[in-house]
Parts: C-alpha cells; sequence; structure tokens
C-alpha cells in the first residue's frame, strides 16, 4: 500500500478496497504513515465521502487498533449508550443504573471534560469516595454484583481514533459522516458491549445541525453496529436547551438522583427513560413499549435509586451523599441572575451556557484544570418559558468571586428574549433502528 | 490568522482574503505552519479551487517569498518563456537565442532533469566549456553584450513554491489549476521578466489531458501575468508526440543547432519560432506575422546560429563544438531498433521514451545519479509514420551494455502500431493571450 495512492483515488471519488483501509489505520497508528498524508486523505474523505463497506471495515480497523474488552462472558446482556455530547447531560448517570435495573449488564468506561461540555467522570468523582479507576477484575467484579460499573477510560483502547481525532481536530476534517461515525463506532466497538444505544443531538450547538443530518449519522452508526454483529439504535434529539436544569458536577448529580427517585424535570427523564428501555429491549429481547413501562416503573418504584446506591457503594462511594445529597460540595457564593426584560425565552445556546459554568469552576480549559464540583449553574427557565423582568432565571454557583461578571456575561449572551412565544421543538425526533 | 480557520472558509467553498493568503504562504515559508494543516488546506483548493483574484494573490506572495531577478535595466525587453516540460524538449537551446536574434533580452534561469523528463542546464553542460553557472555580474553582463544568458537556479528565488510543491507531490494535490498556474507564474514572476510566453502541453503523458483542460489553465497564468503587470501569452501544443527526433543531451543539442541553422525537424522549428516571435512580439510590440517572420528569416540567414555561438562562447563553451557537433561526446554502443510488424506508428508515450532514454544514461534516477551526455535515443519514425517490418525505427544510444535489455523493452511498450493511418493531430492547437 502506498499511501499516496489512496489518497489519490479517495480524491478521484472511488472507493477503498479493504486491505487499503485496514493498512492505512495500521500504519497511521504505528507510526509509519505522517501526519501531513493523512489530513490529505481525511480531507479527501471529507469532499468524496465513504460508501457502507468501507465505514464499517475503517470502523472495524479503529475498534482493532489497540485493546478491545471482551464482555462475552454476560452474552448478549452487555448494553452500552453514547451520545454525542451535551452541556448538562447526566443521563449516564441515570441510565446506566435504570438500565442495570431492567437486567443489562453495562459495564462501561466513560471520559472527562474539557471546554464547555462536562465528563460522566468529573460528576462521578464529585461522590465522595467513588472510585473512578478499577482493576479490570475489580470492574468485572462490579457488573457481577450489580450490573453496572462505571469507571474512566483505561488501557489502550482504539488507539487508531485517538491519532484520527487528534489530528481531524486541527485540519477541519471533523465534520465528515464516515469519520464521525467511525470514530464514535470504533471506540464503543472496542468497549465490547453487544447492544449499543446512540443518543445523537442536533441543533445549533451540535455537529449536526438538522434533525435530517442527524439521523444520516445515526443511520451510518446503526449500520456499521449490525455490520459487525451488534444490536444498535439510535435517538434523534434536540439539543437546542440543557438537559434538565442543573449545569455542574455535584448539582448535576442532585439532579440526577431526584431522576432517579422519579420526580426529575420532564426533559431528562423521557430521554433516560427511552435510552435504558432501548437497552433493556435490544438485550432482553422485549417490546420498546414493555421496555419504557418497565423504566418508568423502576424510577416510580425506588428500583433504579437502589440500584444507583447499590453500584456507587461497591465502587466505593459514601451512601450518606446519595441518601442526602444536599451534604454534597456547596460552593460560597450563589448568586441570582434577574430577567432584564419581560417576553419569551426564543432560544438558548447551551455551549455558552456550558462556558459560562466551566468559567465558574465546573469545567477545564486545559487538561490539567482541577475542577471545583461545587461550581456550576442551576437554570430555573428554560427555553419556551414566558419570564418578568426581575424574575430569577438562574442561579450562579461558584468560590470564585472573580469569575461572577464574566460568567453573567456569557449567560447573558445565551439566550435570546421574544415578545411572542416560540413554538415548541420535539425533544425526541425520532428512533432509528436497523 | 488561525491556519485552522482558512482551511475551514475553503472547505465550505469560500474565497479567502488577500491578507489570509499571504500571512499563510509567508508563516509556511518560514515553518510556523505544520504540513498536516497545509496539506489538509490544499487538497480543500483542489475540491473548490480559487477565483482569479485568490490565485494572482497566491502567485505574488509565491514570487514575493524570496529573492527576485531585477531585469528592470532591460525594460520591457526582458522576455522569457515557460514549458510545462516534455521528453526532447530542447526549444530553451533555440529559443533563448533567436529571441535575442530578434532583441529580446533572454536572462534564463533553467532546471535540471529528473526522472523521464531532460533538463536545459543538463543539455547545455554537454557543450564543453559552458559555464552554468555564473556571477550576477557576469549574468547581467552576458545578457547585455549578446542578449542572451542562460544559467542554473541560483539564490532563493520563490522558495515557498519549493515546500509547496514538494509537498503537493506526495500528497496527490498536485492536479489543481489554481495550484499550477501559481507554482509556475510564482517562479516567472520572481525570474523579473517583463513579457513571459508559456508552451502549455496537453496529451497523455502531460498534467492536462485535452486542449480544453490545457486552455483553461493557460487562461489561468494569463491572467496572472497581466494582473501582475507583465505581458504574457501561451501556447497550447501536443505532447502526445516527442518533439524533434532526439532525445539526450549530445544528441538534442546536435539537433538544436541543426535547427538553429534553419534545417531542424518541422515540428521542432514551428513550435521554437512561434514562441521566440511571441516573446519579440510581446516585447517589442510588433504584430505576431511580422515577428514569425523574421524569426523565420534568422534561421535562414543564419543570424540565429551566430546569435547561438556568441552566447554559448560568452558563457566559456569551445565553438569548434558547435561548428562541429559532431565532436560532441558520442556513445560507444549504437544499436538499431528494428520494427517487428507492419502497420502505422497510432500512438507514442513519450514519458516511457523518456524512461529508456534515461535508462541508457541519458537521465538520473535520483538527484545525485549521473549523467553520460552522449546517452539517449534518435527516433527514425513518428506517430503517423508508416513502418514496415525490419524498418529501423530508432538507435539506441549508450555506454552502458548492461542497459539495453530494459531500454529497449521500455522503448518497444512506448508504441502502439495499428493498420490504418492514424488521424493526423494538431502540434499547435491555440495561442492564448490576454
Amino acid at each position: 500500500m502506498r499511501i499516496y495512492d489512496l489518497i489519490l483515488k479517495k480524491k478521484r471519488g472511488h472507493a477503498l478496497s479493504d486491505t487499503e483501509i485496514r493498512e492505512f489505520v495500521s500504519a497511521y497508528t504505528e507510526g509509519s504513515i505522517p501526519d501531513y498524508q493523512v489530513s490529505a486523505l481525511l480531507m479527501a474523505i471529507c469532499f468524496q465521502g465513504m460508501n457502507e463497506r468501507e465505514t464499517s471495515v475503517l470502523t472495524d480497523a479503529i475498534s482493532k487498533s489497540g485493546d478491545t474488552v471482551d464482555l462475552s462472558e454476560f452474552a448478549s446482556l452487555s448494553a452500552d449508550k453514547h451520545s454525542t455530547g451535551g452541556v448538562g447531560d447526566k443521563t449516564t448517570l441515570i441510565v446506566a443504573p435504570l438500565a442495570a435495573a431492567l437486567g443489562c449488564k453495562v459495564a462501561k468506561m466513560s471520559g472527562r471534560g474539557l471546554g464547555h461540555t462536562g465528563g460522566t467522570i468529573d460528576k462521578l468523582e464529585s461522590i465522595p469516595g467513588y472510585k473512578t479507576a478499577l482493576s479490570a477484575e475489580d470492574f468485572f467484579e462490579t457488573v457481577r454484583k450489580c450490573g453496572v460499573a462505571v469507571v474512566g477510560q483505561t488501557g489502550n483502547l482504539a488507539p487508531a481514533d485517538k491519532k484520527l481525532y487528534a489530528l481531524r481536530d486541527v485540519t477541519a476534517t471533523v465534520d465528515s459522516i464516515p469519520l464521525i461515525a467511525s470514530s464514535v463506532m470504533g471506540k464503543k466497538l472496542a468497549a465490547g458491549a453487544h447492544s449499543i444505544v446512540l443518543d445523537v443531538k442536533c441543533g445549533n450547538g451540535a455537529f449536526m445541525k438538522t434533525p435530517e443530518e442527524a439521523e444520516n449519522l445515526a443511520k451510518a452508526m446503526v449500520k456499521i453496529g449490525a455490520s459487525a454483529g451488534r444490536k444498535s439504535s439510535a435517538f434523534i434529539t434536540n439539543m437546542n436547551i440543557p438537559l434538565g436544569y442543573a449545569i455542574g458536577n455535584s448539582l448535576e448529580v442532585i439532579e440526577a438522583i431526584d431522576t432517579l427517585k422519579g420526580h426529575g424535570p420532564s426533559d431528562l427523564t423521557e430521554i433516560s427513560v427511552a435510552l435504558a428501555a432501548e437497552m433493556a429491549s435490544l438485550s432482553l429481547g422485549i417490546e420498546f413499549d414493555e421496555a419504557k413501562c418497565r423504566a418508568e416503573n423502576a424510577l416510580t418504584s425506588g428500583m433504579a435509586f437502589e440500584k444507583f446506591k447499590e453500584w456507587i457503594s461497591l465502587q466505593g462511594a459514601k451512601l450518606e451523599f446519595a441518601e442526602n445529597p444536599e451534604k454534597l460540595a456547596k460552593a460560597s457564593i450563589v448568586q441570582e441572575v434577574l430577567a432584564e426584560s419581560d417576553g419569551y425565552i426564543k432560544s438558548m445556546d447551551a455551549e455558552k451556557i456550558g462556558l459560562a459554568a466551566a468559567e465558574l469552576g465546573a469545567g477545564r480549559k486545559t487538561k490539567d484544570d482541577e475542577i471545583d464540583f461545587s461550581a456550576g449553574i442551576i437554570l430555573r427557565r428554560k427555553t419556551g418559558d414566558k419570564i418578568k423582568k426581575g424574575d430569577v432565571i438562574a442561579t450562579l454557583h461558584t468560590n470564585r468571586h472573580a469569575s461572577l461578571t464574566l460568567a453573567k456575561e456569557l449567560f447573558f449572551a445565551s439566550f435570546e428574549i421574544a415578545s411572542d412565544m416560540p413554538q415548541e421543538e420535539p425533544l425526541i425526533y425520532k428512533m432509528i433502528r436497523e
């Protein structure tokens, strides 16, 4: 294989052969082809695309480029979820124990946050005692005991994706459906679950601006899953509004606990139920509606919250913080943000809200920054709500007095006020199954 | 300027601003942006193109990225020619003194050959004594005295082009009209001539496969010249057949001398006359037909050959070799190639013929190879000619007995025999002026 020939072939719009794709991925992973040739190939893929076969082979090669997790002991019960990311997205904290309560085996690896997005691992670490690093043996043992374990990424999973993503990130070659799909699914396949449920966000802040684009991505990923012998499905969801009301680590844990107890915000509850139900539907082979009914019951009956406590205590967390979440870290400064005019909130920019929360201490600007678990934002009003001048629209939580001014500015820039009530947008646009 | 933003802008089909293009070229030349971002940008340009303004600004930035030659003392008389390259193209040896004989000032820098193409500098060095490295003072003094000097490239002319071309060459981003046009014209503008005449080849072996593609490239280059305040025009010529009959350094010098004396091959004479006449037409402000008539007269009257001798002797060549070119280096082995069947030569692959000549010793495989000036090929038949089994179709000239078999194989693979007479193709398709 000469990488030059692959670039030329793709540039001219031809499909690459299986061997060409596999040799390219392995040569790039081991460092024997230079970045400048790979970035030219990636740009050619952005313009010429990849067919289903090429995309599946690329994903398979990425998934096998390093270590893989063997979940075969859980057979078809192992289930995973993936969200294309969003501000205030604490669904994993709810979905993982909820799916486990329904009978799934959720052996999950999650990431940390960077920039305006939070990370599940940071959120979990805000619960005192919770250990995000377990030995492989303890990780599996936890799943065997309670059906769920969530740890930070360990080992060398899909190193080809790490290299490719780092290069795409600096060469404007991120927004390509075959490249996004193979990146997400490459990691998911390596992580081993038999059933994979995807939450593909669309809206202003997402890569996919419209439900149609998101549907194309979702279909590509579901097809990849099927061609790899996994059960996969995807929801197309709206990310024009943050999920729930809380943004920030401890604040999100509190909201997740509320939701697990059956009295969380309706949007967060709806998406969490849908994701967990679909995981159960694929894993257990039951109808989605039946699984959804069981998931709703698990929330109201307290079963889901019991599963949550069992799980986090097996991973070392002190249960008093789950029983009394008000004991979690609290910020010393809580400032109300008041509406400056009357009207309706027409839109919210989730990315700007995430940046405001990061400024308050909830996020990292660089990989080495420390997170303040107590910092963040509680929204009091969201898109579509009517507001009057002087209404409290949010509270800012921080220990850094100096950050308040900038955070407030970012927050005010994040929404638009209109005099007419905006049209309601759906939360879940569609479910895609193979 | 963030190079990332430029890549994204071009990827999305927008035009880059003048400042963006200039900053990109200067940052890349000084090494402050990495190859992997530049190759992604180049690939995006291949797909999205560049408009006339962008192409002109890119060319200008390339031309000013290093040293430039100041030919202002020759005012509008300074004239240059450029050919997009071909096998057996010895036109510079003829055109430079011929244009000088008509009154142009030809202060020219030329390159060496690599791979299947020969270089003017190698051809000139096959004349014993000829110095291809002159001081700037001697170079200008030679032009002042006789109107022509041809030296190897010195100084740091258009270093941006060297870096960009090297990257394009390994990332399959060569075949883009704005990139080819800015590369050629960037060097020509830096070389300083007021009038620039281009020979844009089209055909199997050329980048431009059809006269239409070649015309697009020619028009782009002529427009760049005009927007830089230079007079420029271009000929679209056929490179499906090698020019003249000789391929190889001494062999081509002998054929060039024949042509300068007015009895060269008709195709080589026709193109040389056209190029020199157009240089004179642009420089002196006379009609092309008038200039062409003067050029033809200069060949038959001996004026052109006298100018050739004056020039090469000022650059140190011994005149006995011009007077008696049979004294130039001769190969010890001359082997005839005989036709193996009857028919017409339907096509010739100039690149394969060039590779055969290189194998015999006429060219370099790597930059450090030594050239055997005496080696090469004399064609006896060309495309369109009728041949009978046993006819001599070429002679191979070499000092390397071991190379004969492979060279003969390459040569036989270079042409096709058909039973019908092929349709005659024009030699010059078109002239393009601003």
